[in-house]
């Protein structure tokens, strides 16, 4: 059918979106029972067909009667009324038409044996009564077109005998997941091992969660398998019940990739790839009377084309219209913006628009940044943003120090919040949980034991950790530290033993390649995995080969690094390696072998004038908490202080 | 059993929390599935037990080889791969073992018959490879304790093959509506004109929307009737099932309201009477593993109990604790907090906490407010409101002036909003709906004529309009004008007549008094509902008594006011008075006769220094729109200027 044509391909967001507002029509209004139109908006204004309250009614239990009798009534001069000339009434109650007024119960006694009631106060006509029509009168405006009915709204409307509303209509929504490497969700979560090339169905969850934030219903198909024929037939069937079908992966350009096609087959197709980083891969097309959205299987391009095409069509369906200021911050749930300045510099594809995730810290009483992870499949990072920035098309670089607006995803508590840069362990990073708890939060940025000083060095964290082993004295730490920080290392910096650790050789459970000690890494049947410059496990490491006279060189494995005891054990782990220097807790929860070498001391270091900051004192106190020390006790290979 | 002590009745809301704080503990977790736990909040850090990828994965849909192969590979010089030394990897698919890197489809060249693969691009050893544990590694903290569970996070933990989460519990809550004059909500929906005394159960659609707010489920129990017994086994029934049961009405101290003494023979009472304003008649109490709380039948009542102590036992049940601070304007869903200056004087109660819902408008560039009015059961100014305020104990007046801070209910368009002040016309006040779409937003306050050209003097509305008669003269407003603002008016105002209406005398239909002129007004069998002083009809009115001399003195009801319309129209039409001076447009959408007495302009005054505020442009403009003229035209008793 319809050839996409050229300017419609490779186009930038902002040309996407005037695509889809010329063809996205707003649909009819609906009627939806007021029941069920919490959150829903009003598509005309609503007039009130009846009187709220409707009769005459009492404000308060207690005795209609005509106010003119009760004149001069105090309660040393009550006023009697005969059995007749009132009459008991609740709250809420109709007042006789005979009666103008109630007296509260509190005011008057009741001679139950003749029925003579006594008041002690005088009322005027009205008194406690909530007249006909008080809160609602017939023929008001209650509620205009464009409101949301709120609860109070809601039930108001209910209170007025409103049965029906016309509302904005919902838009039907249908995903759709594709693909044979697929596995559904419920079976992946039973899988013990999953077997390679196999991916659970994951991310309907993703599609399902920004629907309920945007209080939108979406329904989700079963997955179908990478086949056009299957494919078409169900989009057929499926375009006369849904205004909007959104299609899972089959996007990119491979033997699989076929969505595209089967679009342009079934309707006109509307756009394909954007100038976008991650989201390149999407397209739209009008399938008449109902719009299909191919997304990315990529999790992270899942979710940018969620926000940034099926948010706005969304919009376009129920509002009619969409505004390009705030649309983007909508469609996340952005909880405000905040102007930053980079921790570290980063590079961005010319020519695209592209997603960064920031995590956020205020040091320096500056708010500042670094970017997380920014691969298309990196949900990790997606899950730890703190705020999000869509760089524009013409961005190349953002050097250290420039500023960068982000939509916030959390409320951050800039002033408890601490950065933690330097040496990575897993038992310390437990640590955050109950520093939260201590009223500080601790974010873990693992760049090694001298990436760690030279960051606080630099004023870009509030606190590091090293283990660095002087090979001169075999001493740790001190003559790295007074290098970096000078003669004053002493008067400015807090140090700490947090424990001692110990470290070693990680090998597979059995040791299959029989190693030994350090000198056996360096045999032509080992290969290692090591730790990246200025890690403190890759100085002693080095140290090690020196002393057993090893030249680096010859050691199969030396430049392949991983930044984490934990990446580096899992390579060994998956036979990626053979063995790696490491902790003994990572060891033990990987279930490898290890071959101690060493105990060292893992030093906390910050700045004394830090001491008073919340977060700094909430990761001191949470150093002696008992649930954290016996969680650490429980991973293995660590040793107290005192 | 346990009778409340004297300290835990009549207490202020900052006691009740000091009680509920001691008595209320927060819930054990509870294990939900992955698929289902959008929102809630975690118990426990979550350790990866698994990496994401599973395997090494290819990034993009190639051909997978060994990097070192493609060294110095360029479109002139392409290295061949014989079939073999190359495989075709899915995006997502599993890389053998035996290669390190993938090359993308656009580099390459297949020929089909040989099998021989040309590359075009030399790689680097992990190239377009997902390794293993790249977004997850095994062993990883993925979120923490305390973190709440986004889409990302969701779909994250299903990829991680993380099946169960250990989550805060969230508390199982059942309303149940009690009182033999509710009539069931779809009953009462049904109903052409309810009965008087009777009225629908609509507070549990308040108790839906705000426990749909706030995340928390909730279950609404059938309406059972003002019974201790049925109440009290109800109760034994469902507090083994729920941990929080909320019982609507009979709290107040009448012959029905046996609610207490129901909870206190059940278990151990809490508190019993709030120090505030509405929502004193609330109690609650601990039946043992299950807390209740009466909540007062007034809907402005059960709102504010909803907020100030049903969220907070919630906060308790679900997190252990809430921050007093903020309780309140989380739990009224407040989008923020401003401080106003009132534009009338407020008297609230002394020695009560008094709720006060706000109407918002800026004007000469101050954020001012004015109170809605304040019943127990006006729900009608809890739908309109635009912020809230707690004023405290000890507040008796606040003058005109005096600054109130506000949780605000909405996002106010404070540049686009304007604040009518003046006449009531109900046709006039439909426009409001036409204004919005043209980028203006109009708020009405009906104080007549003459109290509007009284405001709009002070500066404190935008606008207003009249329709004041010069009994010398026989001209309209002019005279009034002069008045109030001076020699000046005619340089400092524009006037403009938005339509001329129809006055006349409003009655039964049929006329079943038979009144025809103005002088029957005065016969002995005629009861009249005038307007309020300062009303344009009144003034209109009067004339018409003098003219006919009649002495007001001896038109029984003259003293009844109206201040609108609709309210003297529904008034003659429900019986409680025979006749009201009013417009044409209310006689006919009543149902009621009409006597004609005069056509009056109708007619908008504003400062010609306002003409381009986006409300008063927005309004000008809507006066010309074909939408609202028609509306107007099928009303009634309007006739055009032009």
């Amino acid at each position: 059918m319809a050839l996409v044509e050229k300017e419609t391909m490779h186009i930038s967001l902002s040309k996407a979106w005037g695509i889809l507002r010329e063809k996205c029509r707003q649909l009819p209004a609906e009627a939806v029972p007021v029941q069920n139109s919490l959150g829903r908006t009003l598509a005309e204004d609503v007039i009130a067909g009846r009187n709220v309250p409707h009769y005459n009614a009492s404000a308060m239990d207690g005795y209609s009667l005509l106010s003119a009798l009760t004149a001069g009534a105090t309660p040393s001069s009550p006023v009697s009324f005969a059995a007749g000339e009132y009459e008991w009434v609740n709250t809420g109650g109709e007042i006789s038409a005979r009666f103008d007024s109630v007296v509260m119960i509190e005011d008057t006694s009741l001679d139950r044996k003749t029925g003579t009631l006594s008041v002690v106060s005088s009322l005027v006509a009205g008194e406690n009564v909530r007249p006909l029509g008080e809160d609602v009168f017939l023929g008001q405006v209650i509620a205009r077109e464009g409101d949301r009915v709120t609860p109070a709204l809601c039930s108001l409307l209910a209170t007025a005998g409103v049965k029906n509303l016309r509302t904005l209509a919902l838009p039907k929504t249908l995903y759709i997941p594709t693909g044979d490497e697929i596995i559904p969700l419920e079976e992946w979560l039973e899988l013990e091992t999953p077997p390679p090339g196999r991916v659970g169905e994951s991310n309907s969850l993703l599609v399902k969660g920004y629907f309920r934030n945007w209080a939108f219903p979406v329904d989700i198909a079963p997955c179908i398998p990478d086949d056009p024929n299957i494919l078409k037939s169900f989009l057929e069937e499926n375009r006369k019940k849904y205004d909007l079908i959104l299609i899972g992966a089959g996007s990119a350009k491979g033997e699989r990739d076929h969505t595209f096609s089967v679009l342009e087959d079934l309707g006109h197709p509307l756009f394909r790839w954007l100038l976008m980083k991650p989201g390149r891969p999407a397209s739209a097309a009008d399938l008449g009377g109902c719009f299909a959205v191919n997304l990315p299987g990529f999790p992270m391009s899942n979710a940018v084309i969620l926000w940034s095409v099926v948010f706005p069509i969304l919009q376009l369906l129920h509002f009619g219209d969409f505004d390009e200021e705030t649309v983007l911050p909508l469609a996340i749930g952005a909880a405000g913006t905040e102007e930053v300045t980079l921790l570290s510099s980063y590079s961005s594809t010319y020519g695209k628009e592209e997603w960064v995730r920031f995590k956020c810290v205020e040091i320096g009483g500056g708010k500042k940044a670094y970017a997380l992870p920014s691969g298309a499949s990196a949900l990790w990072s997606l899950s730890e943003t703190d705020g999000l920035s869509l760089l524009p098309l013409e961005t190349a670089e953002r050097t250290k120090g420039t500023t960068v607006n982000l939509w916030l995803l959390r409320d951050i508590r800039w002033k408890e919040r601490i950065l933690f840069q330097g040496s990575n362990d897993p038992a310390f990073e437990r640590i955050a949980t109950f520093a939260k708890k201590k009223g500080g939060e601790v974010i873990f940025r693992s760049v090694g034991s001298l990436g760690g000083l030279a960051a606080l060095s630099r004023g870009e964290c509030h606190a590091a950790a090293c283990h660095l082993l002087d090979t001169e004295t075999g001493d740790y730490n001190t003559s790295y530290i007074e290098r970096m920080f000078g003669p004053q290392a002493d008067a400015l910096l807090a140090r700490r033993i947090v424990f001692f650790r110990q470290q070693g050789i990680m090998v597979r459970k059995g040791n299959p390649r029989g190693i030994r000690s350090v000198s056996d890494l360096r045999r032509e049947d080992v290969v290692i995995v090591n730790r990246q410059p200025g890690a403190g496990t890759r100085v002693l490491l080095d140290f090690l080969f020196r002393g057993e006279n090893i030249d680096p060189g010859n050691v199969r494995g030396y430049e392949n690094c991983s930044t984490t005891h934990f990446d580096a054990g899992n390579k060994v782990l998956r036979g990626f390696a053979d063995a790696a220097a490491g902790i003994k807790s990572v060891a033990d929860a990987l279930g490898l072998d290890f071959l101690p070498l060493a105990e060292e001391p893992y030093e906390l270091v910050y700045f004394k004038s830090m001491e008073d900051h919340p977060g700094i004192a909430a990761l001191l106190e949470s150093l002696n908490d008992e649930g954290w020390r016996s969680l650490v006790d429980r991973m293995g290979g660590y040793r107290w202080t005192e």
